[in-house]
């Protein structure tokens, strides 16, 4: 497996774009990806009981497990907008059809932006055909920066292996900037795959990566209005049918988990006023949901991402977050680490070497080890620290 | 029942001061609460696993449900101390025993400040024996500053009633104004009155409460390392002895219940950096705890809490918020106002009066409804606005 260029056209036989068609006062806010074969499709929704309009359809085109485009837009979320919202999404699906020459089912849409307006359908319009006549074997550029809202850069991964003697590419793009619990910020990825797999062996892959990687990432994949995974599949490659359970499966489920990690940490250090990533391990519980739990309660603990920004570590808040997340801890059992810097010991601070900790503090990824000593299970979570930016581009955005 | 001044000290046969001996850098640090005869006392602690060594302390020492003094500390947590932490508060409690001239086992303690570092023994030995012999019986203000970490303003009430002719008082003093959930930062609220009441009657009472008061703000009382509510019945008021379900009982709920919702929304109107005090209500629930659960998933929004800050209203963060708490709702039944001014109806937003908007949104206090037209309950719960100040302060703070 080897990282390579090209993101979401990396894979044959897809193509995208992006343009400015409007819904947005400046920036790219329209883009298009398009595969010239019938694709195996899978999505995973937001579990928001408030969702888009683009969500619902999203999710009914998707009953035959079949796509050949998706739309995005920025800059407007069609969410709380009701029977008509839900109508112009449709209406969106049937030009891109109509356009591209393929059935209604088979586009899928995903918007991201401000709640509660309708879509300026007239300019969407327009955009769609621009689009469908102008997609490009390397568009996947315009197409990346076309979904950014709050993002400051874009995020796109490729990955290409071998299977079977042919190569297989997974290419993928994402949005995401919003960082802190209950985040409501809008996460969005497309993954494009030339592979040829079977439906349950693609679900069984996608699941399993999108719980190692966005399901573990503050800027949490099931809050918003709006947040949705997509992933196609068109098989032009030509590799024998991957199936669950085997080995080409195996390289398959590697690519995917890495291209979904590399999307998922890019979304966490581009957290809104973000400087650091924040590695949060939990180890030595009882069971890996109880370390996932404690990892989570210390990494959205504004109190925790808030003190990366000042000179001295600021453990206390940490050991705090660790015992109160609903799960029985021991305190006189606990231990805290810097990188391998232990500065927590039975509880208790420990004298450590404080230049040290301070050159690992001031880097742009600080790992925080945090050992409960109760049993062998761990998790491993992201975030970012809190700034005053973060309040600042909240404040402005509506 | 009338609002009276003189705090703790209010209720007849308490004395209470404030010094500085030197914990913190500036500012008084060390207060003292002093009944002249024994009381009835309870608590309600901290559920954080790891818990300051003088919360281990004084739950031991009111396994007899009696009080005779409080001694608290700012500045230091003394919390992550292990062993040596809990011998330290138990030699504070010792030299206050002596200097009183009670037994130890009559003297409760608390902690707010910095985790993880032991207390200046010497200092405060020295502040003690001032405060044993300095106690005041108007001493309410000086303890009251002397409990302050990041606190803005000093929190204090008291209310007189009577009850069977005769004149019963109840004071309180709080601190507290980190306010963003899990939050971390200490909440202390200490109680004091004269009635005469037995103790099954005080618990319960005192229980239903901190209910109303202190578990509706996002300054969550069951989250910090140090939190505690501690309350003092002497009795010297002379009335006959209140029981439960008696009209007494109900008269000293009710000045009860005056009172803590008084500090706790002090509390969060200190919020760290918080301009104003946003009142959430929501209703048409099918269970209060369903509408509380929805309630804090709003109030807890650091989405929705920094928009208050902004000129318009962004109410699609609140339908998303209430869509994400976990509880079954219908997307096309919900409301939402602000004030009296309705702004969502089944799901969608509609026209309304902005000017009067603006107008509501621009005072202190801010009140949002959220209507689910599911049943009939509803909750109240309060939070305040985020602002870049709540980083500033909280990066700074070590």
């Amino acid at each position: 497996m080897k990282e390579i260029s090209g993101g979401i056209t990396a894979p044959a036989g897809f193509s995208a774009r992006g343009t400015h068609c409007g819904i947005k006062r400046r920036g790219k806010d329209l883009a298009l990806i398009y595969s010239q074969s019938q694709t195996v499709a899978s999505a995973v929704f937001t579990t928001n009981k408030v969702q888009s309009a683009s969500v619902k359809l999203s999710r009914e085109n998707l009953e035959d497990a079949k796509a050949r485009a998706i739309i995005i837009n920025s800059g407007n979320a069609n969410a709380c907008t009701g029977v008509r919202g839900y109508k112009d999404a449709k209406v969106i699906t049937v030009l891109v059809a109509r356009q591209l020459g393929i059935k209604k089912e088979d586009v899928l849409i995903a918007s991201t932006g401000i709640i509660g307006q309708r879509l300026p359908m007239d300019k969407i319009r327009s955009g769609i055909r621009y689009l469908a006549k102008g997609l490009k074997l390397n568009g996947n550029t315009s197409a990346a920066q076309a979904i950014m809202t709050t993002d400051t850069f874009r995020k796109e991964a490729a990955v290409r292996m071998e299977i079977d003697g042919k190569e297989v590419s997974i290419g993928a793009m994402g949005k995401g900037s919003g960082m802190i619990y209950p985040s409501m910020a809008t996460m969005l990825c497309f993954i494009t795959t030339d592979a040829v797999i079977s439906k349950p062996a693609l679900e069984k892959a996608f699941r399993v990566s999108v719980d190692k990687s966005f399901h573990r990432i503050t800027v949490d994949g099931d809050r918003s209005t709006n947040d949705t995974v997509f992933i196609l599949a068109n098989g032009v490659a030509g590799n024998k049918r991957i199936k669950s359970g085997t080995k080409s499966f195996n390289e398959f489920q590697k690519g995917l988990d890495y291209i979904l990690c590399e999307i998922a940490k890019m979304i966490v250090k581009d957290g809104e006023g973000a400087r650091k990533l924040i590695e949060v391990r939990v180890a030595g519980a009882l069971t890996e949901k109880n370390a996932k739990k404690i990892g989570f309660n210390i990494a959205n603990s504004p109190l925790v991402k808030t003190s990366f920004g000042g000179k001295s570590f600021n453990w206390g808040r940490i050991a705090s977050a660790a015992g109160s997340a609903g799960v029985n801890i021991m305190e006189n059992k606990l231990s805290i680490f810097i990188g391998d810097v232990q500065v927590v010991r039975y509880g208790c601070g420990i004298g450590y070497d404080k230049r040290k900790a301070r050159k690992l503090l001031a880097g742009d990824v600080i790992k925080i080890s945090v050992c409960l000593n109760l049993g062998q299970k761990e998790c491993t979570v992201w975030t970012s620290d809190l700034t005053e930016k973060y309040v600042r581009i909240n404040v402005g955005y509506s």
